[in-house]
């Protein structure tokens, strides 16, 4: 199918046709063939102006929280209210096993086939880079086949957190009702991110649950104070960051989750900063594929190529200085290759 | 003065002569003058076989925390043991006031007129990591110099407290014994790269600085358990960060914590980690250089200068996806500058 063809299918496809065209739309922007990636660029320029009208909502947690429990929970209270939802992941550990922790679309067995829901797993080769621009590029298709809400789930695991912060409205971190557990999302600073705290499974100690909650809550309002200026929409925002208890095995308080984040939504749009944030984030996205490319391009050249390894042997030896060594390569690098 | 005059100054001139030398080194490479860096990459290369042999410490710590007074302290206990000691600094502010944050040597009365001290401000101007390389060079520098000890300053405040850890043997933070002060660095990310947190004025309330001690003992373990594995030497290491009681304006513990830094020393260099440290941070260091030269050759490029204003904005305003143009102007940047 050409790149018009697929896109009249995500725009007004019958829904077997247009679930047909995103996957197609989808394994084409995956491709790293040569002139497939002419056909991705042009079906995601004519694809741009029907995109941004869904709510991105980042949802993060380590391996155990509950997050598909989370997501097949909150996803079929949206299909219920009529919304179409989409659930795309951003799993690093699929790079290098071949799995992905969505593979397995049995884990959201109820929603994988309510015909309002659209699950894709995390593409399985690359960077985290390159599979973060992969997913975005997937929610892009899933806006133009007009749905409602696009979930990224993430595991809680190294830069994942961050890369799917950069891509979505809201971000939200779940969390165990355990001590150990926040503290590590604050090192790790995964908590300045999050503009919405979840504890799940608060029904098994209510009293753990409401403790955590206090601590949280406390943590956020430190934090917010020593804010990151690069973090800091939390200073000037209406919005502060909450945290709320559910218990998503027993259905208990997802609809108080969706309260948050619809009055979240509505803050974020009226004070302007729900724009900001998109702006932001497609600027940061083109930077960080340059810098990859220059990188990637700046290994391949014949001659910095020949003689890196020996540079760094001599760097890492003490034999030259690093600085000298990044000048000479650099140099290398300036001349036309081949 | 010849690159190879300078260095004999450095390396056999009587005190006065050695001294002239250094500083004119340092000012040579921290020239960006292309005939001066040619130079200066002449001097490097002939100074590096003298080089290493130096303690390379870091000391971080917010404004207001006494590092100045602790440094002064400090400094005079190692010289009355007849060592040299060197104090360097990386003050991010520095580059945006032209200021310093040792640039009154006043601050330090005593030891700046120590003949066996050598204090250098920071170099006043570049981005952070231009002036984390420049006092590098200088590192090497005082090195050559043979100083038994080179402290690395920095203020407690954006990224420079990184950049010091990646150019140090010890990395240590200075803090109040105050509750917000350590959760602040948690959040930083500062307390996991700790080799030893030191907390200072602990004479004005003994008992907060015992409370404090424990808390931070306690999070450090914390950290360690839910190591991030690219700072996981606490994990293997037979070290494990401390937490020392200081007052430094009284000068008590002054020899408790060179006594914790010279058994960190004797650990590291017995189990080969002081080596493997100094090779990645020279290879980070190389790296770094070469991301920021690609970056900036690509943003001087004639026609991505040309094409890039128009591009961001297309992309922050939803005209052309990120990727698009990330690909469009590397294709642009690989085809030949003028």
């Amino acid at each position: 199918m050409t790149p018009a063809q697929l896109l009249e299918g995500i725009l007004h496809g019958s829904a077997a046709v247009q679930r047909r065209a995103m996957a197609k739309a989808i394994t084409l922007l995956e491709s790293t063939r040569a002139d497939h990636r002419a056909q991705a660029d042009e079906l995601l320029t004519a694809m741009l102006p029907h995109t941004g009208k869904s709510f991105r909502l980042g949802i993060s947690g380590v391996p155990g929280v509950g997050k598909s429990t989370f997501i097949e929970t909150l996803g079929l209270h949206l299909v219920a209210q009529g919304m179409k939802v989409a659930v795309l992941t951003i799993d690093p550990s699929s790079t290098v096993s071949g799995g992905s922790i969505l593979g397995d679309k049995t884990r959201m067995e109820h929603l994988s086939v309510n015909p309002n829901a659209y699950i894709r797993p995390s593409p399985s080769s690359g960077t985290l880079g390159g599979v973060a621009e992969k997913t975005r590029e997937a929610m892009l298709v899933c806006e133009a086949a007009a749905y409602d809400v696009v979930i990224i789930e993430t595991v809680g695991v190294g830069q994942s957190e961050i890369a799917v912060h950069g891509m979505t409205d809201m971000f939200c971190v779940l969390q165990l009702p355990n001590a150990g557990d926040d503290l590590q999302a604050i090192k790790k600073g995964v908590m300045e991110l999050a503009d919405l705290v979840v504890i799940n499974k608060a029904d098994i100690d209510p009293n753990a649950a409401t403790r955590a909650q206090a601590q949280i809550t406390s943590s956020l309002r430190l934090l917010a104070m020593h804010g990151n200026p690069d973090h800091a929409h939390h200073n000037e925002a209406l919005w502060q960051p909450k945290v709320v208890q559910i218990s998503a095995l027993k259905g208990d308080g997802v609809e108080g989750f969706w309260h948050a984040v619809q009055e979240f939504r509505r803050l974020q749009t009226a004070n302007g900063k729900l724009q900001t944030r998109r702006e932001k984030q497609a600027l940061s996205w083109m930077w960080e594929r340059i810098d990859f490319g220059l990188k990637q391009a700046f290994r391949h050249h014949p001659q910095v190529r020949e003689l890196l390894p020996r540079m760094q042997a001599d760097v890492s030896e003490g034999r030259i200085a690093a600085s000298t060594a990044a000048r000479t390569l650099l140099q290398l690098a300036a001349q036309q290759g081949e």
